[in-house]
C-alpha cells in the first residue's frame, strides 16, 4: 500500500473527547472516525490490525476443535423471552419492531442464538463434546460509551459456546479453552494477559474467569496475591480477617452528639475504625426494601458480593425514611428496630469491644461483643478486599489492588439456557438431561486498543508484527530523486514479493511529517531508503521499539528485512 | 474436520415452505437453520464457503487497489437525513432508538457511511481516486425474504465506493471493477455470470450494471441479444417498434356496447391488439393525480420507465372516480377531458389507422391517425419490451427474455452523496467541486445459494472447488476395521499436513447414509477407503460432478489428490 493513496489523516494536535492513548493515537493516527457516540467506522490500518486479531482467534479456536458459524445480529425477541433474559436485561438490549410489527433485538452476545442452532431432535450422549464460535458485530447499547475502541456500543467479537454432557467434561473442555486464551493473547503480542476469577454477573453460571491486561486506564480493580499467584476481580474476590481479641468489656450507652461517620465516631471515642460496627444501608431495587449490612468498622461492602447473596439488584439506599424505624447515623445491631433485612459480614465474627450505633439519635454503644451481645445466625461474605489484606489462597497479608482492562471471558454456564429453552441430550438410560455449557468472549476492538495502551510510546502505537497493520514501513526520503524513488520502488515490489506486508510512503513530505507518521502508525520495522543510505550502498533498517538500527546492503536488503520479519513472527508466536 | 463431531443434521425429507433448490439443499445438507423470517444462521459449511467467497473477494478488490475498511451497521438516521433517504426509504429501512431516544437506523448499504468516513477537510485533486471497500453484515426488511439465503433480510455483502474528481475517471474504474467482478464471478466457479445494464433505483446515478446469474428461478427478467450481445435488465431495456403503415382511414365513432379490454374490443372490431392505442392508467403514489398512458395496444407498460420518466413512486390505478371525468374501458386520446397527465409511448409514434377509446361509455374510434388526430408534443420509452421484439443495439428483431438472480452491481453515482452531504475537493483553480463516486455490491450469501442454483444434482449440490467448504470428502467405509481406521487415518493426517481441506466420515453408518451425506455436502473430491479398495491396495478418487472416478495406490494417494485438487483450483482461477 502506498501512504500517498490511503485514506485516513494523521495529525498532531490532540483531539478533543479524548480520554486514553490508544483513542488518541488510533484518532490521530487516521486508524478510525467517530460516526456516533460509541460507533465507530475504521480505515484501513485498523481493519488490518482486527482481521489479523480475528485470524489468530481464529487459528487458535480451529485448534480446540471449533467450528465456525454465524449467528444474526438481528434476532427476533421471542427467543430472548424463552431465556428470560428479553424482561430481565434494560436498556443495553437495542430493540426494535420489524415491518411486520415483530419484537426484534440486536444481538449483544448469542447464548440464545446458539442454543436455538443446536436444539432438535434431542441427540444421544455420544454427539457431545463441540463448540461452535463466531466472529461477529454485536451491539449493546452502553450507557457510558468511552475511550474509543475500549467500550462501545457497536462491537466485534468472537463468542463461543461449548456443549457437554457433564460437569467434568465441561471443566476439561474450559481447561483447554483457558490455555487457548492465553496463546491467543500472546501471539497477539501480550503475554502478560492474566487470568482472574471473576464475577459471572448476568451470563449465569459458577465459575468464570476474566482475562485481563493490567493498565492504570483499566476499568476493573483486580485483585492478586504476589506471593501464590492468586488473581480474582474485585467484584469475586474473598476478603479474608483475622481479628484480634480486644477483651470484652460490658455494653455501654455513650453520647457521642452530632457524630455520625465511623471516622467522626472512632476519633470522639479515641478507637481506630476497625474497633468499629459500621452500618451501611441499601435497598432492593424492585421493592425499595431496605438492607442493613453490618461490617468492621475499616471495610466497604462489595456491592457485586451482596447482590449475589441477597440475589437481586439493589443500589446504596436514596432515603432513609423516619417509618422505616432505622435512625440514620446511628444504626447498631443491639435493639435494632428497623424494617429492614439485616445482615452481618463475616469481618465481624467473633470479634468483640466494639463501637457500634445505639438507633438513638446521639448515642453509640461501646463494649459490643458479636458473640455475647447478639444472636447472629449467619455471616456473609460482602465486604471489599484491600491491598495488604490476607491472600484466601496462601494466607500471607500479601494482597495488591491493581487495574485491568478485560479482554476476553470465559464462563461456565452450566444448564441456565439449556434448561429454559429445552436444550437436552439422551442419556445412556433413555432419559433426558439438560445440556451443560460453556461461553468464551473475546472483544476483537477492545483487544486492539488495550495492545495499544501497553504498546507505544509518546509517539504512537508499537505494534506487534503479529498484528500490526503491515510488517514494514517503507520511507522514500527525496523520492523526487530518480535514484532513492528508482531503489525504493524495487525494494517495495521485491518485499511484496517475498510476502513481506509494506507500507510504502513516496511521498514529497519532510522527513519530519515522514517520520511522524511513521510513529503514529507503529509498524514495527522501518526501512530508510535516503540520498545518504544510498551514498554508502545500503538502506537503513530500524525497528520502531528501537531495539536495532542497522544497514543493510542494498542488494541484500529485501532477504535481510524478510528475515528480520520472520524472526519476529517466530519470536512471538512461540508460545506453549 | 470429523463428520462425527459436526454439528448440524441432514435428512432426505424435503423441507415445508422450501422453494427453491438451494434452499431444500442447505436446509437438507445442514447448511443453515432459520432464526426468524429472512435470517438464518449459518453451519460450518456454509460459513465455510461464504468466507472463501469473501476472500477472493477482498484477493480481487485489493487487486484494484481497494482499502478494506469497516463501517458500523448502528448508524445515526441524522446520517441519512443528510443523504434525504432517511424519509425517501420506507420500511426496509429498520429504525430504532436508542437508550437516549436518538434514531438510529440499521445500515442496509453504506454509502452515506462512506462518504461521513471520507469527508473533511476538501482534499486537493491530487489526493483522488480512491475506493474503500468492506464486507459486513446488512440488515434490509424485506417484505418479500424468501428462497432461503437468494432473498433475505440480513446478510452479508461486500461494498465498494469509488471516489473521483472527473466523469472520465470514474468510467475508468468502472471498467476495472467490471472486470474485477467478472474474475471473482469466474473464480467462485460461475463464469456464465453475465453483466446487464439497469435501473439505478434508489441508489441514484445513471449507468448501471446488474450482474446476473441466469437461472429460471431468478427474480429478474433478463432481455438480451444472441445477435450482438445487448443485456439489459428488464427494466431498463428500451423498446424498439417498427409500424406497418395500414392506410389511413376516417376517424369514425362506432358502438362497442360491453367491450373494453383490448382483446374484447379488437375482436369485436376484427382487429389486431397491435392495431389499437391501449390506455393503462397509474396514479402518483404522493398526490394520487392520475397519469394516463396511451401505447400500441399489444404491449404492456414497463413501471421502472414510466416511474423514472414521471419522477416520482407510482401504482396502477386502484379506482377512477367519476369526478376525474375518464371514463373506465374507453379511455382514449381523441377528446379526453379527463384530469390526469397524459403520456404517449413511443410505440404510437407515426401510427394510423388505429382502435382507441371515444371516453363514452359504451364507443371506440376507428381510423385514429396519431399524427394527423392529435397533437402529441412528444413520446416517451415506457413499454416493455418482449421475446422477439427488434434489438436497440443491432436492429434485428431477436430480443430473447430470460430469468437471473442479481448477484452483484455496479453503479455510477454521480454526485448524489457528495453534493448532499458536502464531500467536495478542491480543484486546480482553488475552487470546490463535488466528489464523483461510485459504488460497488456483491451479495456474499446470495452468490453461495445462486452457485448451489446451477451447480447441483439430483442429490445435493456440486460446489466448484474455489468455494467448496472442503476440497476433499474422504470417506471411511466399514471404519469398524481396525485397516480401514487406520488407512482413512492416515491419509486424513497426511492430506492436512500437505494443506488439503478434508471433511473426514470416520461413522458407523450405511455406505447409503454416507454417499447421501457426501451428496449434500457438494465436496468436489470424493476419496473411499473400504476393505475392497484396500484390497486391491487403493483408495477411489472420484469427482463429486462424476468427470472421473479413478483408483490411487495407497502409497502414493496422498500426493495424487493433492495434485488433483491443486489442478482443479488452478483451472477454476485461470481467468483473465
Amino acid at each position: 500500500m502506498k501512504l500517498s493513496n490511503m485514506l485516513g489523516d494523521r495529525f498532531r494536535e490532540t483531539p478533543a473527547d479524548c480520554q486514553i492513548i490508544s483513542q488518541i493515537f488510533m484518532i490521530r493516527g487516521g486508524y478510525m472516525k467517530q460516526v456516533a457516540n460509541g460507533i465507530y467506522s475504521l480505515y484501513m490500518p485498523a481493519r488490518r490490525i482486527v482481521r489479523k486479531i480475528e485470524n489468530i482467534i481464529r487459528e487458535e479456536m480451529d485448534l480446540i476443535d471449533g467450528q465456525e458459524v454465524l449467528f444474526p445480529v438481528v434476532m427476533p425477541a421471542d427467543l430472548w423471552r424463552e431465556s428470560g433474559r428479553y424482561d430481565k436485561i434494560g436498556s443495553e438490549l437495542a430493540r426494535f419492531k420489524d415491518r411486520g410489527g415483530n419484537d426484534m433485538v440486536l444481538g449483544m452476545t448469542h447464548e440464545e442464538a446458539s442454543v436455538q442452532l443446536v436444539r432438535g431432535t434431542p441427540k444421544a450422549e455420544s454427539a457431545y463434546p463441540f463448540m461452535i464460535y463466531q466472529i461477529q458485530t454485536k451491539f449493546r447499547d452502553e450507557p457510558r460509551a468511552r475511550g474509543g475502541l475500549i467500550r462501545v456500543r457497536e462491537f466485534t467479537m468472537k463468542d463461543a459456546y461449548s456443549f457437554h454432557t457433564s460437569q467434568e467434561d465441561l471443566e476439561k473442555y474450559y481447561a483447554r479453552a483457558y490455555h487457548a486464551y492465553e496463546r491467543i493473547f500472546a501471539r497477539c503480542g501480550v503475554p502478560e494477559v492474566v487470568a482472574v476469577k471473576s464475577d459471572s454477573g448476568m451470563m449465569g453460571g459458577n465459575i468464570s474467569h476474566e482475562f485481563m491486561l493490567l493498565t492504570d486506564i483499566g476499568e476493573d480493580t483486580i485483585v492478586t496475591c504476589p506471593e501464590c499467584g492468586y488473581r480474582s476481580n474485585m467484584e469475586a474476590a474473598d476478603l479474608v480477617v483475622k481479628n484480634e481479641k480486644l477483651g470484652e468489656e460490658a455494653l455501654t450507652k455513650v453520647a457521642t452528639p452530632d457524630q455520625k461517620t465511623i471516622e467522626e465516631v472512632s476519633a470522639f471515642l479515641n478507637k481506630r475504625p476497625q474497633d468499629t460496627c459500621k452500618a451501611v444501608v441499601y435497598q432492593e431495587n424492585l421493592t425499595d426494601k431496605y438492607i442493613v449490612v453490618f461490617l468492621r468498622g475499616d471495610l466497604e461492602v462489595n456491592e457485586t458480593k451482596l447482590r449475589n447473596f441477597v440475589g437481586c439488584e439493589i443500589h446504596p439506599a436514596t432515603e432513609i425514611t423516619e417509618a422505616s424505624g432505622i435512625v440514620k447515623g446511628f444504626i447498631g445491631p443491639v435493639n435494632f428496630k428497623g424494617d429492614a433485612r439485616v445482615l452481618f459480614d463475616k469481618s465481624l465474627d467473633g470479634t468483640d469491644n466494639l463501637v457500634c450505633g445505639a438507633n438513638e439519635e446521639g448515642y453509640h454503644y461501646t463494649g459490643l461483643s458479636i458473640k455475647h451481645d447478639l444472636k447472629v445466625e449467619g455471616f456473609c461474605d460482602v465486604a471489599k478486599t484491600y491491598a495488604g489484606a490476607i491472600c484466601p489462597v496462601c494466607g500471607k497479608p500479601a494482597i495488591s489492588i491493581s487495574r485491568g482492562i478485560e479482554v476476553g471471558n470465559i464462563f461456565q454456564l452450566g444448564t441456565k439456557y439449556s434448561h429454559s429453552m429445552g436444550l437436552q441430550y439422551q442419556n445412556k438410560d433413555g432419559g433426558f438431561s439438560d445440556v451443560i455449557m460453556g461461553c468464551y468472549g473475546i472483544g476483537v476492538g477492545r483487544l486492539c486498543a488495550s495492545v495499544c495502551e501497553v504498546r507505544h510510546d509518546d509517539y504512537g502505537p508499537i505494534w506487534p508484527i503479529t498484528i500490526a497493520p503491515w510488517q514494514v514501513h517503507l520511507c522514500a526520503m527525496r523520492a523526487d530523486k530518480p535514484e532513492v524513488r528508482e531503489a525504493a520502488d524495487k525494494l517495495y515490489d521485491d518485499l511484496q514479493k517475498a510476502g513481506v506486508e509494506v507500507i510504502y510512503d513516496d511521498r514529497p513530505v519532510s522527513a519530519g511529517v515522514m517520520f511522524s507518521d511513521a510513529d503514529l502508525l507503529g509498524v514495527p520495522v522501518r526501512v530508510i531508503v535516503s540520498p545518504k543510505t544510498l551514498g554508502r550502498g545500503a538502506v537503513e533498517v530500524a525497528a520502531r521499539d528501537k531495539s536495532f538500527r542497522q544497514d543493510a546492503s542494498v542488494d541484500t536488503a529485501c532477504q535481510e528485512i524478510a528475515g528480520i520479519v520472520r524472526d519476529m513472527i517466530a519470536k512471538v508466536n512461540d508460545v506453549e
